[in-house]
């Protein structure tokens, strides 16, 4: 189940003038640019070779990112692991408790579904699992 | 320079115990076990199929990262590109001001060279350049 890395996140506060670096000053492909969360983040992938750099923006105060940012400031976020099989790899991470059984998949990026690990299971680090 | 990621940073208050996780829990294997700077910082790396996640754990309270943890508490520190051409890319790194001219490369992990970026160029994200 955490074999693939899918991406790793960043917050910032404000995309576009993040690009300013990782576009036109790094050299970095956008692979995809989605609004999702109900309008409250919007989601940008960038390319490297083997894997993705997650840029995300809260767009709605009310959205937890929108408190993380407040608190930290912008930084790295999160980790995001690709599992072939979404629903069995919930299933397995709710058995074994490292899910816990009231989180429901939120919307990720490509259309993919995405869900959060306990971080009482991951010692602070936030660990995403996603896939289709 | 910026195609591959090498590793994801990970800061850790003892590695044995991340690793009560990230071995025995995610199943991840160990590929590099290293004390480095002068005995400062243990770095430890996990293989996944496409990159690496380093466990970062400080040894002396002088080296930096023990000042970092205990101001941040344990969680993601850096990410680590790699280059295939370790002195071209410095050069051209702090030709374009992405280094500061005074910083020197310090230890990487499996023998390679790592310097940091100017966080100032880079919105407060850490970002390392590793290579030979």
């Amino acid at each position: 189940m955490f074999n693939i890395l899918d991406h790793v996140a960043i917050v910032v506060n404000d995309i576009d003038r993040s690009l300013l670096i990782w576009k036109e000053k790094f050299g970095l492909k956008i692979s995809a640019d989605e609004i999702v969360a109900n309008g409250g983040i919007r989601l940008l992938h960038l390319d490297v070779e083997n894997m993705q750099i997650q840029l995300l923006q809260p767009l709605d105060d009310r959205h937890p990112i929108a408190e993380w940012l407040k608190q930290h400031g912008e930084g790295l976020h999160h980790l995001c692991f690709y599992v072939d099989d979404f629903d069995t790899a919930i299933n397995f991470a709710k058995a074994t408790g490292l899910v816990k059984p009231e989180v429901m998949p939120h919307d990720g990026p490509h259309k993919k579904r995405a869900i959060f690990l306990d971080t009482d299971k991951s010692m602070g680090v936030r660990i995403e699992l996603t896939g289709n």
